[in-house]
């Protein structure tokens, strides 16, 4: 990390966390006196929502995964735009529940040209990594059963069954190796107040 | 041109007879007995007509230039492969009313910098050029006059005015010259039939 932590990411598996620990870090931060924005991917943004929806509704196969990359992309930029840029500008703390990486690790898994078409867009339209990272880590079947109850019409990625959220597991670790400077693996395999502590520990150092 | 020329567009200004030569060079080519698509862009294909909604529709400044740019090369990454392409390989002949060509122009006349990151993407996610375009070449006012009168809800880009127009339409003929090997240009300021009849006389020409 060069500058303080003040963009920071969630990632990890289905039903490891992210949502919960996000929320978590921003009560946190708020009650330490930080002026903080709670935001997601994809989405985000008014526009980014409307791409959200043209990604996540509809046939597992509406789109190839070219024009998915593509379409993410544009979410991100109008995410990164209207609503990350502008707050780190006015001296917030943003916390992102995923971003990039979890584009990376999505298409990578599939097909490895992906990851690198994701990088090639990344590095031409998006050009920003987060500050800190935390990779929340468990073992698929553990996330897949907390993730059931959570669907709406949002059903495009759902279930991908045991053996792919292994073979994301193993990216996203992969990942936290690959950007170690600013990715933390956490055990997420713990009661929710556990892995709350030790994040605000990580991040009480980081933005003293 | 290398091959055959079986990928065919149409560019030029607002109002310069696009959509009109394009539907008369399709009536020409069948009465041929040739097998064509008429297609368009943004749109056609349903994945891209949805996008197409998303960036013509709203406030003129809801996407950034380059989250548009985004958008329309997803758009075009699904028109290619579940239109275009499927079309070419079963041996059609595909016209389409516009293509990379109207990107380049129309941001490269706001931002010589969006020019090139219309370039990258290309380059990157599209990667084919048309066999032959029809560059429709007359002046901004006529072409001005004659657009009216066709505006639905699609008014993001409308009302640009005669002198943005004349930028475009240099613009165009820059192009022309840049892909001197693939372009036409046709004198769009005479009567439907005449400029018909020209390119059909090119077309029959090239496709013998
Ligand atoms: N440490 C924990 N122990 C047990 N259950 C948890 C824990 N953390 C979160 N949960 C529960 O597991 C479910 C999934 O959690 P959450 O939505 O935060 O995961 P997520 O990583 O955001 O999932 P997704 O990738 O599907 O968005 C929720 O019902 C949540 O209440
Ligand atoms: N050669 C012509 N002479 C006079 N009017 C014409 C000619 N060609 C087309 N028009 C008329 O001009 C109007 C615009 O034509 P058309 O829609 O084909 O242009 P276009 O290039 O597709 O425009 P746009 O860029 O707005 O889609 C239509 O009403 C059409 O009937
Ligand atoms: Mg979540
Ligand atoms: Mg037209």
């Amino acid at each position: 990390m060069g500058g303080p932590a003040r963009f920071i990411t969630f990632e990890g598996i289905d039903g490891s966390g992210k949502s919960t620990q996000a929320r978590r870090l921003a009560e946190h931060l708020r009650a330490g006196g930080h002026d903080v924005i709670l935001t997601r991917e994809p989405g985000g943004s008014p526009g980014a929502e409307e791409i959200r929806r043209l990604v996540l509704e509809g046939e597992p196969d509406r789109w190839s995964a070219e024009t998915e990359i593509l379409l993410f992309t544009a979410a991100r930029r109008d995410h990164l735009e209207k609503t990350i840029r502008p707050a780190l500008e006015a001296g917030k703390v943003v916390i992102c529940d995923r971003f990039a990486d979890s584009t990376r690790v999505y298409q990578g898994i599939t097909r490895g040209d992906l990851r690198r078409t994701v990088d090639k867009l990344h590095a031409l339209m998006i050009g920003r990594e987060p500050d800190l990272t935390f990779v929340l880590d468990m073992a698929p079947d553990t996330g897949l059963a907390r993730a059931k109850g959570r669907n709406g019409t949002e059903e495009r990625f759902e279930d991908f069954g045991v053996a792919m959220q292994a073979r994301m597991r193993a990216g996203f670790l992969d990942l936290a190796i690959e950007f170690a400077d600013r990715c933390r693996v956490v055990d997420a395999d713990r009661s929710e107040d556990a892995i709350a502590a030790e994040i605000a520990a990580l991040i009480d150092g980081v933005l003293a």
